[in-house]
This record gives C-alpha cells, sequence and structure tokens, in this order.
C-alpha cells in the first residue's frame, strides 16, 4: 500500500515566468503531469500535490486528475517541510510514502515500481532513488554498501579525492515506510545556510535503509531552467524516436522531428525532416510524412503521402496524396485514393474516394461524393455572417475554376459547374449549372487602364 | 582482374520492414546500389550480388544494372556459405574476388582501390579490410605485424587487457585469390554456437595474407536498425555538407539540410536552414535557397532567390525570385528576373522573362510571353475532366484578378483581361477581354444575408 | 587612449569566394562588422581597417561607419605588414593600439575592456589576448608566469612532450603601446618559410608584456572556411539562445532556430521549432511563434499565434492569430484578436481589430475597418499595370468569396459584398453590393465538356 507526494509547490525562479514550473509543458503534458502519469503501473492509494507558489493555477490545471488531493505549503521552507504539511492528512496512515518531486519529469514507471518494491520486499524504513552519473561534480554523494545498504551522504566539497571517484548522487526521490518517518518529521531541523527542513535529514534517523540506482541517470534530470527545460525535452524525444525506429519506423533525420509519447505508428513509414506528430495520432504503416509537416490529433491511413502540409482533428484515408501547402482542420474527414493539393484548406468536411481539390480551394462544411474533380479557386462560401451553411456536391461532379457554392446549397451527381460560376441555387444531376457573363473584347485598348 | 561478389541476402530483422534490409533508402538510392556505385573505379570483370531474402524484390530493384548477376542463397548460413554459393560460378576463374556486403553502404571507392591494389601488389591469398576504431569494445581485434602481415583475429571477451588496448577491428570486406579461396571454401565448418559458416575462418587457411586499414572508420558502418540507418545517413550528409562548404557554398546551418549526393552547386550560393536539395539537381552561384525549400531533379540559374517553396523537375532562369510558398512542378520552366510568388503553383508551363506571377494562381498546361502581369487569383481551366489543353498569354499582356482562363485559348500580346472575367473564347492583340456582370447596391441590407 | 586596427587585407582563398572574407555574413552582419561592434564599450579615437583584397568591396560595405579610416596593404606580407601601413597613419600618437583581426568576429565587449585596462593598468608596452583551450594540439603554446607575465611562444612541433600539456594558446589579438611598437615595426624580419612579417615577433622585442586570458575560448574562434562559418554561427546562436532562455523564453527546440542578436523578446513566449527571427524584431509576452516561422524586423504584440507564416517590415497587434500560411510585408499593420488565415498575403495595408482575413486572400494597399470579415477568396486589384491604388473596407463590413476589389474604390461601412463579385465603383454604407450573373442549369450535360 503506498501513497505517493508531489513536491509541486515552489516557483521555479530561474524559469523568469509567470507560470509555476511545475506547469511549463515538456511535450503535449505539463511537468507535473508527467510526474502524474508516471503513477499509473503503481496505483497509489492515495495522490498528494503539495502546492504553493501558483496554487490556484496549479489546482485548475490539475482538475483532470480526480484523485488528486491538494495540500498548501504556504511558506516554502524545504523539502521536509513540504511533507510535514501531511501530518495531519496521513494520521493513522500505516502504509508506505512514494516522494516525488513535481519538476522531475522524465522518471519511468518501470522504476517507481523497482523502488517501491524494493522498499517492501527489504521491509525497509526509507529507500533513497540514487543515480550513478558520468560527471557527479558538485552533487553529493552517496555511500552504500555492496548490498545496497545506505552508509552516507556526503557533499561535493566535503569528499576525500578518493570519495569523489563514487558517481553514485542522490534523486530527491523517496519510498518512506509513513508510521516511522511521522515520527521523525516534527524533530527536523533547519539549522542550515538556507533554514530549510531537508527530507534527506530523516533518512539519517531512520533503518534499515536501502538505496535504489535509477537504471538510466536521465530520469533524474531535474527541471529549475529553461534550458533544462529543452535538454529534458530532447531526452524525452531521444526515448520516443528510440522506441518508434525499433518498431520499424524510418526517421530520415531524427533530431529535425517532434514526435509526442502520445502518437502510434505501424512499421515502414517513413517521417522527412521537420515533422511534428503530437497528440493522439496514429499513422499507418506505408505512409510518407514531411518534410515540413505537423499532425495533430489526426488518423492517418496507410499509404498516406502529405509533405509541407498542416492537419489537426482530421481523418485521411488510404492512398490519398496530401499538399504540399494544404490544411486540415476540425473534423476533416478525407477518403481512399484521394488528392488533396496545393493552398487548400479543408474543414469539418468529408470527402469521398478518388476525389481531387488540388489547387486554391477552401472547402468548410462540406459534404463531396466521389470521384468529384474540385477545380481550382472553388470556395464554399459558408458563413453568412451569422451561421454556417452546409455544401453537398454529388459524386462525379466537376467545378469550374473559381466557382462559388454559397450555402445552403446542394449539387447533384455528374454535375458541371461551369467556371466562374456563383452557385446559390441547387443544381439537378447529370446538368451544367453556368452563372456567367458574356465575354466581349474592346479593341485598342491602352494596355495601363484596367482592373 | 577482380571480380565482387556482394552479400545481400539478409532479412535484417532488426528493421522490422517488410522490405529486405540492403534495398532501404540511404538518401536517393538504397544500400546495396550504394554498394554497387562505389565499383566504378575497380570496374569489376564480373558482379555478382547474392541474394535470398525477398530475392524478387533486390533483382526488381537492380533491373537498371545490367552487369550485375544474381545468385540464390536459399539459406542464410553464415558468410562463408554465401560465398561457397560463388563456386559453381566461378570455375575456372584465375582472378581476385571482392566481397562486400550489401548493407556496409559507405566504403569509398578509393578505399577499395588500396584494398584490391594492395591485395596484387602483395601477391596475397587474403587482404582483409580493417578499421582503427575510437571505441572498440564488443568487436573482435585484428592482429597484425607492423608491415600489416596478418596473425590473428581475436574475440573481445577472449581478448587480454593489453589486447583490448587494439583498437584495430574486422571490417568484414576481404580481397581473396580465388584459386586459393575456392580451394579452402567446401572445407568451412559450421562448429559455432549459430551453426552458420564464416568467411572470416577461410583467412586462417589462407597465405600471405595482410590488412589495410580504411582511412575513415566511418566508411565500414554497416546497416542492422532503424537507428544505424539515420547514423549512416548522418555520416554520408556530413560527407555531402563538407564537400559542399570546401567548394565555396555557404550552409548557414549545415545540420538542419539534406543534400543528395547527386546535386551539384556552384560557389557563393547560400543555402538557408531546412532546405532539401535532392536527385540530379544544380544551383548555379549567387542563389538563396531557403530556408523551407525543397528542390528537386531541378535546374537554378544564378542569382535566384527560393523561400519556402517546393520545386520538382523544373528549371528557374537566372535573376528570379520565387516563393514564399510557390509550388513548380512537372516541367515548369520560368524565365529570367520572373517573381513567382504567394500561394503560386505552375505545372508544365513556360513563362518569359520579367513575367511575374506573384499571387494565388495556378498555371497549368500554360505558355506566358514576356513581361506578362498575372493577376491575383488567375487561373488556367486546363482539364476538362478528360484530357488537359493549352494556355497561350502573349507578351505585355495583364490579367485581372480572380481571371480565369478556359483552356484551350489563346490570348493575343498587349490584352488586358478584366478582373473577375472569365475568358473562353481567344483574344486579340492589344484589346481589353471583359465578361462582367454589371455592379448594384441594394440600400439598408440587412448585415447578416448574403454569400 | 586606443586606437583600433582591424586586419581586413586578406582574401580567405579557402572560401572559395568572390567576396573578399571579412564580408562574409554571420548571421544579420558581415565579420567585420561584428569587429566594430564589439568596439562600442572601448570607444576607440580612431578605427583602422586595413584593406588589401576586394578593398572596394570592404570601403563600400563599411560606408555606415563614419568613423572608420581605411588603409591600404596592397601586398599582404603578413600581419607584421600590416602594422607597419600604420606608421604614416599615427605619426607622432603616443596611446595605445589595439590590433583585431577582421575574421575573429566572436570577441566580446567586455573582454577587449579586460584586455585594454590590463594594458594600461599594467602600464605594459603589449599585452597579449589568449585563450586556454581543451585540445590545443597544432597550435603555438603561449608559457608565462603565475602573474601572468610572458615567457615565449613556443611552436607544437617543437614543444616537449611536457610543453604539450600547456593548453594556452596565441588569440592574435595585441593591445601595444604604440610609441614602443612604433619603433620595432620597421626592424621586422620575414626570414621564415612564408616570407611574412609575423606582428608576433614584435612582442619579443618590448617590454612588460603580459597575457590575458578571453574567458571563453570559443570568442577566439576565427573563421577561414564555410565550415568554420558554419561553426562560428553555431557559436553565436547559442550565446544568442541562452540568453533568451535565461531571460524566460521557451525555445522547444533550440537547435532548429536561429534568433539574431538584434532581436528582442519578452519573458513566457514560446518558440517552436524550425523558426527564424531576424533583423530588429520583436515579440511581446505570451506569443506562441511557430513551428515554420521566418519573421523578420516586425513587431509582435502579446498573445499572438503565428505557425508556417512569414513575416517581414510589419506589426501585429494584440491576440491575433497568423496562419498557416500567411505572408505579411511591406508594413502590414494587423489589428487585436485578429485571424488572417491560410494562403493569405497582405501587403502595405493596416487591418482593424477583431477582422478576419481567413483563406486565399491578396490583401494590398488596403485599409480595412474593425469586424470586417474577409471572404475567401477575396483579393485587391490594386494595379493597373503602372500604379498601386488604395482600397478602403468599412468596420463590420463583410466581402463575398471570391470577390474583386478593382482599386481606388471604397466600401462604406456595415455593406455586404456578394460572392463572386467585382467591386470597382464605391459603395456607400449599410448596401448590399453585388455583380453576378443569373445562375442557369442545362440538363443532360455530358460530364466532360465544361470549363
Amino acid at each position: 500500500m503506498v501513497a505517493v507526494a508531489i513536491l509541486a509547490a515552489g516557483r521555479g525562479t530561474r524559469m523568469k515566468s509567470h507560470l509555476p514550473k511545475v506547469l511549463h509543458s515538456l511535450g503535449s503534458k505539463s511537468l507535473v503531469e508527467r510526474v502524474l502519469e508516471s503513477l499509473s503501473v503503481i496505483s497509489p492509494t492515495r495522490c498528494f500535490v503539495i502546492v504553493g507558489y501558483g496554487s490556484a493555477q496549479v489546482r485548475s490545471q490539475l482538475q483532470s486528475y480526480p484523485n488528486v488531493e491538494f495540500v498548501e505549503q504556504t511558506k516554502q521552507l524545504g523539502t521536509g517541510h513540504a511533507v510535514q504539511q501531511l501530518l495531519p492528512h496521513l494520521e493513522g496512515y500505516t502504509g508506505d510514502l512514494l516522494v516525488l518531486n513535481g519538476d522531475v519529469p522524465l522518471l519511468r514507471s518501470e522504476t517507481l515500481e523497482t523502488l517501491t518494491a524494493t522498499h517492501r520486499d527489504r521491509q525497509n524504513a526509507a529507500t533513497i532513488l540514487t543515480a550513478q552519473i558520468p560527471n557527479p561534480q558538485g552533487y553529493g554523494r552517496v555511500f552504500c554498501s555492496a548490498q545496497n545498504v545506505f552508509g552516507e551522504i556526503v557533499e561535493d566539497r566535503d569528499c576525500t579525492d578518493a570519495q569523489k571517484q563514487n558517481r553514485r548522487i542522490n534523486a530527491g526521490i523517496y519510498c518512506f515506510n509513513w508510521p516511522k518517518l511521522s515520527q521523525i518529521l516534527p524533530q527536523l531541523q533547519a539549522n542550515n545556510d538556507q533554514e530549510e527542513y531537508y527530507l534527506t535529514d530523516a533518512v539519517n534517523y531512520l533503518d534499515p535503509v536501502t538505496v535504489v540506482d535509477a537504471p538510466d541517470p536521465e530520469e533524474i534530470f531535474g527541471v529549475n531552467s529553461r534550458q533544462q527545460l529543452a535538454q529534458a525535452y530532447q531526452i524525452l524525444q531521444a526515448r520516443v524516436k528510440d522506441e518508434m525506429m525499433s518498431a520499424g519506423v524510418t526517421l530520415i533525420d531524427p533530431d529535425s522531428v517532434t514526435i509526442d509519447d502520445t502518437v502510434r505508428m505501424e512499421p515502414d513509414t517513413i517521417v522527412e525532416p521537420q515533422t511534428h506528430l503530437r497528440g493522439k495520432t496514429t499513422i499507418a504503416s506505408g505512409c510518407r510524412i514531411g518534410p515540413g509537416c505537423s499532425i495533430e490529433n489526426s488518423q492517418i491511413a496507410q499509404n498516406v503521402t502529405v509533405l509541407y502540409s498542416v492537419i489537426s482533428d482530421s481523418v485521411v484515408q488510404a492512398g490519398s496524396r496530401i499538399g504540399p501547402f494544404a490544411h486540415l482542420r476540425g473534423a476533416a474527414e478525407i477518403g481512399q485514393n484521394c488528392r488533396v493539393g496545393n493552398f487548400v484548406e479543408i474543414k469539418k468536411s468529408q470527402i469521398g474516394d478518388r476525389t481531387n481539390v488540388d489547387h486554391l480551394s477552401y472547402l468548410g462544411d462540406a459534404t463531396l461524393g466521389d470521384r468529384v474533380n474540385v477545380g481550382a479557386g472553388t470556395i464554399t462560401a459558408n458563413y453568412d455572417g451569422v451561421n454556417k451553411h452546409p455544401t453537398h456536391i454529388g459524386s462525379g461532379s466537376k467545378t469550374g475554376a473559381n466557382s462559388v457554392f454559397v450555402a445552403p446549397v446542394t449539387v447533384g451527381e455528374n454535375v458541371t459547374v461551369a467556371a466562374g460560376s456563383t452557385i446559390s441555387k441547387d443544381v439537378p444531376d447529370n446538368s451544367l449549372a453556368i452563372a456567367r457573363s458574356r465575354q466581349t473584347s474592346i479593341p485598342d485598348w491602352p494596355a495601363k487602364n484596367s482592373g
């Protein structure tokens, strides 16, 4: 039985931000949300987020986590002081307490599971998460026995040359036996330069204590500045991309793309440079995405090509080709083997199979059948200044260049709409619709005057 | 006299792909094609590609290499087994055999020439390509005399600490005296954990054997995963970009661009970030290309500016300015000192000198003279649903905004086409063409109703 | 009192360029301009640029620096020879001379100040700028006492193993007491392989001489090739980005963006990947810029979103949303809470508050009021082939899809313009303007014939 406390009360002065540090985004989620999501495997009985600076913002941002209990730490007097705030909330609780930091967003669920399991198995009073890092200079070193029994923590400045060889550092992540910790917490002293109460001090009064190394030292990376936020993003991205490549996705130039960890891709799809895949996006096999694409919360079926385009909240069926320079948004649904081309925006519309919208068009609130050919410059005038209205164009129809459909309007099947026509009345099947002036030529016209 | 065998029978399980490993693309060519192209300098008398997994796909992909002979290795029982398949094909052959790997795509022709020349000059039975790499951990080490006479190969796990200091590893690339090798091949044993026949074992039965170090250890980089495919691409790109910069091209941010090794550029051209130059593209001096451009199989003359645009299979003459957001394709030819601008697509069209197509236009199957001004929103309606038709617009003409040309149609010289006109009949020189409705105003119109 | 000499006479053969090396651009400024700008803090009494190769080009490029005096070095016979050219110009001068290199563009003003101040304080005959670099292999080492008193310079090839441990190298930047240097200069010998006169030799005849380490070894990076030009750009960019992040700007993927050092940004703005901010651009807080944006010489107010767009010489007021695929240029001014959307180009126009220009439009030389809704495909025909003319559209008006405004034309307030209308006459307030043909349908039309 484990409860969790997430320390999230700090301002993060070095961020130079109006936003509390833990609310800064790392990909599609904030730092503290990433910590919360890492808890799924260990299923805590209770989950406390200790808030202070910007607590209203933090509470508001975490509304979608119904099981979170917020605890106020009105003054920020250190990690020990933060956990002291739990005393009234956990009275009589006999389980373990896992203490996490809201600004350490890269811990894997598996590592937390190892930490808590080790704590239980060894019936520890406390278990410390540590990491062995290549260059521990400046960090306090954790010393322990060959059996991982905790010895002491020595600050870098107090280390002998021999001690400095120890590359194991304290990650500030602990699992505690709560009954034992709660006895120690009231006795913590703030007799240090910062006048803060340190949770680390509690460890010295507990027994037995062992340590667990995070398998990957990057897991304990903490974010205190925008530079570290960028570094954390690089680490997260490297993880996601490595998984993608191991699963059979080709990333031509991995460093130039960003892929949210919420994206799913099938093997044998190729991601070209400078492509950004975000949110709940799925991409099937055989696709070529990019360069220069941004796809968010969208479903892309097999063998689709997308280049230099922006797609959000939309669906593209198999075999279609999108771009360059297309924008699909707001529940656009593109059928199979379509071409959606150059300078085309499609919003909240259904496009049938083998329909082409190749050039300079805007389709909004429209339904198009199969095998429609949408001429260059075709526009649905879907907005009357107050409401949006639908346009229907039947299968096999063809719209002329620079034609306008003043919605609501229905065009039948196999209709031909003449170029330059503004269509505001319904058009029956198999007909030609035309709304066009007669062409005249006036000779000897001076080159200048026109319009 | 040298024959070549390229080992290309493996599946490449870690690629997680339906495609045989050697067919994965590294830039504009597949891995095995890169190996084939590296042979140009040594001019082999015969060239065998040993195929197995996906052999039909490999044969099909390499159709354009008429001199390649395919040899089936139906079971993949190791490198020795692969070369054994040549025995019936090379009966009575008295020359040398160069053995290459289809998944080692970065070897330079010059290195192969050094390897084969050394083999001949020293009258070797076998010559081994080696490389000295910074971190040889995990690799077998190759030991040889100061005169490069081969001693032995020791697996990493069998190395003493002293032996581990040796950074020379086996690249798996060999030149053999075929008469000598062909006597040894039938005697190879598969008495190892993998139950495979290793070509390396043959070396131990041959004499004299010397080694040749690849001058650049990156040359022997092999591709077994998508991660390594990405790394190989980085190595290849670094090579190409270094050559470009040495030749006087400025790459503002080299890491962000990709340049195929088939691209040719003149000095004093500047490539801005996130630009992709591919295929048989040439770019003359004085150009500024990018940011955000993709140019493929196209010719760009001097002093051209291109930004945020996609160009394929097209020609741009000197002094023209393309973009932002233009798409030239399908044999578009842009004259000198033109402006092709924002949201303009040009397909299979000839544009004369000093002609401007600045905004929101689609020109397909069109011929424009010199000094034409194409108004914003001008569209050639070149497709009648079945066929494509041509549009001709004479020099000095000017098309109005949102005008449409219903092809086939010919507009003379110095013609003015009024804005909003749909032109479906030919227009004589020096005239004004107009097809437009009279403008009326209805007062006290409620803001909402319209279209 | 300090005079400055900038050595800028070399061709830079490895650049393979028609441009003298010092004129190559590093971001928004040339190499030599960067050196000139680094002088602001030390306020030199005189500033000499010693020119040779391409001297006319260099003189022309530096016209905007009125205090620069150009000195010709017609033959390039070394750094000593370059400074010898100053003898006639500095006759009787009793102050100090700071010698800089026109191809060492990353020196900070603060470092120059430390160098010249140290020189004055210690009453030196010469002071040498040095740097301690991680890998000094190949460089001559500078040896000095613990008090930084200069001892000797030993070339790499002449160093003992112990001497090779010294990582301090000569940056080629000096401050001299001019009366003392001017006595030595005529005696310099060119008895070396290159037959050049080296300024370094002068140091051996002067006393006292001390050294000053550049705090950051990257400051002394010199540019001799396009590769080094790219590296210098990376160093400069890293500096700028680090400052931005320290000031509270989030850079999602710092390596993929470029930010000129002339750009100013407020905290809590987010820069998405592949974004380029150049020239005198300012971006207020709360913005999200990118991916895929290029913004030059523009002012962006609070809470503006820009994606996949190009903006130059323009202003965007608070709360507006630009893109994807918009182009603002030539003094476009966008009001508050506007939407400027897909495939829209706005040139030299004023757009009022809450006005939307969402799709496929070109506005040039136009003035739009507040709350205007510009329909998709709306175009201002502002060019008659000779002159540009203005379009005015009053507040609360709404233009139909594919409407054209033939300038000069004025549309009143709360006007509705019907879709597909070409408006060439003024429209009074509160009216409907329409210029459209009646729609007819011709039944049983074969699908093929149309336009």
